[in-house]
């Protein structure tokens, strides 16, 4: 299921003067069309799939692709504008072949041509075939030259060279701020699955916390999340494409040796990716009566959490929801507490963390369909990781948190 | 471990007329410098972490890094040249301080300037600052023009108009194709990083085995093969970073739904990543006696694969590998079977596959120390997956087959 809104692409489009966006990172690509990236899009280089998106909404978009996985994207997305390039891999179709009076090697051709997966293959594929798909549906499209935006936050500059160099005839612009904004609005379908995940991730933290007893070490409590995870999703039956975990135990945030012992900090920061979409939630606990420093921190830390909480809702500017918490938390106690972002946008991205980030000079407006993960962390050697971090849903008239575990600072001893 | 040879890298950076190589991709960054490229690395943007490499072996390398994780690396590589920028995280350091008659706000002041960590803290990190601190130590190196090479295959585009604007004194050029040549030769740690991945791989496959009876589907011998390789990690200790599995079961070599019956085709291809080394090797088997084309299939691209294998030996051009493959499937009886590569390099790649590849066009000469996975695959829709791909290292004087599994389409019902 493509999940672009064509509509506010033409506007954003409109707005830097682009006629069309051409998205190379696998991300954006299936983002844009529904389909998955396909082999070749494990190098991550430009050309092994490409989307265009012309700006006028009335334009069907173009997907390119391997030709390995034209069948089966033409299968789920039968309406898709599909182009493809061939790759490495060969194929045979011998499914509907009377095949009674043949040998191997006439099967075997016959095959060929029917899968239309025979010669000639690359070395892996073929980035200027691929750019010349992409040149051609341009000019169907009736943009035989002007300004087209690409997401030049992915696609590496030998490839954009390359691009250039092959579609000399256009204005190539930077649409990375297009994209961003197009993605951080989710659909209903993304955000069951950012739901989904979150409600995933906490059966692994109850899994987790069920595996602590004094002496557990970090890894314990990894490979239990883990297992908490697996065993969710077997019940679950979601389509569960990873999970990752920072999991910290005692006085050193960063350590990967720490174990359970009386008054130790645990901190369990661990997602679950759905469809590739990743969940956030962080919580800190202490074994036992934690050093008082640690309790009136997190004390702080809560009281900051609350009052940026609070601050959110549609039409508020991050940089209002930062300064609320940041404020908190420094007329609490804490003066020189410093920290970069309290929060980011959640989707299917590279990485766990996507833009719009909760910033001190983010101008973003919250809106409804914003799916942000809220946090006040604190990494302090010496005392351990403290952090409240909730998954929430920007809504029409406010928010909706996401996250059900409690916000307290628990003793699991 | 930096696994950089300094003399290489001289001569190939000579052949380009670069007076450096500088480094932006993370896995690039690990390999140059031996330290992790850590958090911010997550989004695979420019400027995170930069290893600068000087053309002169003999003037040190400099790595720059996201402040976070600077007394890390500093513990592990204290002999490095390391500049850091700041990341959004912040973080204090108490555990010198004698705290007795302070507040948490003196606590958290102080532990803010012991630990360097304070204001101020950027959303995520800053690019501009990277760069600054790489001109830097390209000036402090001497170089303060000329030409510097860096991994545009990598760098998004975006990043490098921001770096040439941010350092246009120097003729930046693609030193894509050094990296290659400098990787695909292995160190002895690297080559045991990927015999143990090979190792560890067979565990996963004798544990898929273990799971094959009648009814089992695709999903189950996944989850064999991931628990296989999960045990035998913990026997081993080994630094295991990952696993793959491409796992199909049935005539269709692309479907996820398959489930073992009489007759059944059977492929395993898949890996295990140790330090982020990725081993590669596959596998065709039957459930009771196959399809008898299949079976005329395998014994030809046996044929092709025992032709192929003993063509490879330091000194052999890629390409005349390809042939000999190639042309015994051809004459034995597939005079129309396609393949875009047999085989490819293997190392610690953002994909399982990297360069050299064993295509028809390459004019690449196998050298000792290459670590490559030779393969003669056949995909058939109405067949199945036929495969067999060992993992092998490229000698003094010949090769070292590293995979043990037999090469035999073996019925395992």
């Amino acid at each position: 299921m493509s999940f672009l809104d064509r509509g506010r692409a033409e506007s954003l489009l409109q707005e830097i003067g682009a006629e069309a966006l051409a998205l190379f990172q696998p991300e954006n690509f299936s983002y844009a069309t529904g389909a998955a990236a396909g082999m070749a899009s494990m190098w991550r280089r430009g050309g092994s799939t490409i989307a265009l998106v012309p700006a006028d909404r009335g334009a069907p978009p173009v997907a390119i692709v391997g030709d390995l996985h034209g069948d089966m994207i033409r299968a789920v997305r039968p309406d898709l504008d599909l182009r493809t390039h061939p790759l490495w891999i060969d194929a045979v179709d011998v499914r509907a072949m009377e095949r009674q009076s043949l040998g191997a090697a006439e099967i075997v051709q016959r095959g060929y041509e029917i899968a239309g997966l025979g010669a000639p293959r690359p070395t892996t594929f073929d980035t200027e075939a691929a750019f010349a798909l992409l040149g051609e549906a341009l000019r169907e499209r009736g943009l035989v030259h002007g300004r087209v935006a690409a997401d030049l936050d992915f696609l590496p500059a030998a490839d954009f060279h390359r691009l250039a160099t092959a579609l000399p005839d256009y204005d190539w612009v930077d649409g990375s701020a297009v994209v961003k904004r197009l993605r951080a609005i989710k659909t209903p379908t993304e955000i069951g699955h950012l739901r989904k995940a979150a409600y995933l991730a906490e059966q692994g933290f109850k899994a987790t916390l069920a595996a602590v007893s004094s002496g557990a070490r970090r890894a314990d409590l990894s490979a239990a999340w883990r297992a908490g995870i697996a065993e969710a999703v077997a019940i679950d039956g979601a389509p569960v494409t990873g999970a990752w975990d920072y999991i910290s135990v005692g006085s050193d945030p960063w350590s990967l040796e720490g174990s359970v012992a009386t008054g130790a900090v645990l901190k369990i920061d661990a997602g679950v990716l759905v469809a590739g979409y990743s969940s956030d939630t962080a919580r800190s606990y202490s074994f036992g009566a934690p050093d008082p420093l640690a309790t009136e921190i997190y004390a702080i830390l809560r009281e900051g959490f609350e009052a940026g909480l609070a601050a959110i809702r549609p039409g508020a500017a991050l940089r209002d929801i930062y300064a609320a918490t940041a404020t908190s938390i420094h007329t609490a106690g804490l003066a020189s507490y410093q920290r970069g972002h309290f929060g980011h946008g959640l989707g299917a991205s590279i990485g766990s963390e996507e833009w719009p980030f909760i910033a001190a000079d983010s101008d973003v407006i919250a809106e409804p369909g914003m799916m942000l993960a809220f946090e006040t962390p604190f990494y302090g050697k010496g005392i351990g990781a403290l952090i409240i971090e909730d998954q929430l849903l920007v809504t029409d008239d406010g928010i909706e948190v996401v996250t059900t575990l409690p916000r307290d600072f628990l003793d699991i001893s």
